[in-house]
């Protein structure tokens, strides 16, 4: 499943250089996954009361263009279960008018529980991310 | 108690006019803080596993002067206990080199639980802040 | 003019207490000026084009009331011209679901040049803040 | 060449996990390069005010470890410079008092002038980063 938002840049996410300082990017990817999940049907903030965590694991970024304050950016992420206990989402930024790449990237997390501690995904979250029991022969690619 | 710092402005810290973006001043008096309690004996790390939070109800902050990129900067910063149960904190930052001002203000903070409930200040805490039973009866400010 | 936005509070802006982190009001705030600027037909980014900046010469904040990652906030912002070459945004935030009270505060801003000298404000900046000519005797406050 | 510094994580860099925010690695390692150019003998902002900047274009983050407000943390960086006009800083963050890992990554950046247009490193860059003309024919990797 894929999601889009679009959200702009803030003056406090710029930097000397004119354009966004390079960690915001992370903190945006943070927005889009937010949004990914509630569109999903179970917001991050229920997820946490359910005792299941999602913390990072690996963080990836390209810098593809450059995004001012207050630039209007259009962000996609996609979310997809990863071997047996990683969620892995991809995003991709872009300016919304005109398409121009800004960044994109991934983020790989862990699941687990309260304590940090790794856990075997809940049904529910493995259904969330379209993983099925081996269902029908033909199905693909499972990522959209 | 006084206690300085130096410190330098990250690059992450900066904004497109070229100068620290406005709330970074709260972090910087944040890390003020932290090590005026270091430096009084109690950190706020061990404070906090103690059971004592001291959370903001009041910032003030007055832009003084420019500060750029790498430009190192000098934070004193002095701690009363103000009325039954809050912490004062005043910051003043400048130029380490030269002393421009930079910005100056302060913040108060309440006394609580881990819950967030108002609680008097321990014994321990009001020492802390060179509060003692009435004394001397000449005793005027109680601030430094 | 008042204008009011709703936002969610993002992950990284909450900090190990569970609520958001202090400096992020005045983050919150700026999203609100960018709003409410925009609203009055003037965004700010065209603002500093035509080169007229605000920097913050004050910011003031009362913390008054716990917002959680992902807590749905409303904030209303208003502008008003004070003095000959200052402009004061007073805000509001609240929680937008039973509006329990989150944070109010203010900024002040100068009126500069690029380079970061006062001007006297362009009668498009005073007419945006509702400032009109000495239009009648009586009067009296101008801020709301 | 190798370098290395001490800093502690501010409260400021926590989120509700009671770990450092993911997006402050980042930031993190912004801190390590200027440090690691100062220690060279060329600060960052002296470079940029030669004309020469270093965005980054690629950026990369392995969260190892949990680090908590106020941990004095030690991160190493070391700067190469890949390919024609690439410079990649190497970055590697543990706990000082027991060496538990917490993070470690990399970033890649191009070599621009103030317009963001590639340059060819300058002289003194490329030295800087100790690369030498061709010199024994069993060079094997160059990287430290």
């Amino acid at each position: 499943m894929d999601h889009t938002i679009l959200f702009r840049v803030r003056y406090s996410e710029t930097d000397q250089m004119g354009t966004f300082y390079n960690s915001r990017a992370l903190e945006w990817f943070e927005c889009g996954r937010t949004e990914l999940l509630r569109a999903m049907g179970l917001p991050y903030a229920e997820m946490e009361r359910r005792g299941v965590f999602l913390p990072l694991v690996e963080a990836h970024v390209e810098y593809r263009g450059r995004a001012r304050y207050d630039d209007l950016l259009k962000m996609t992420s996609r979310g997809t279960l990863v071997g047996k206990a990683r969620v892995r989402i991809d995003v991709e930024i872009v300016q919304a008018e005109g398409g121009a790449p800004v960044a994109r990237g991934y983020t790989v997390h862990a699941i687990t529980g309260p304590a940090g501690k790794p856990i075997r995904p809940p049904p529910w979250l493995a259904q969330l991310f379209g993983v099925k029991r081996p269902p029908s022969p033909l199905r693909g690619e499972a990522s959209s």
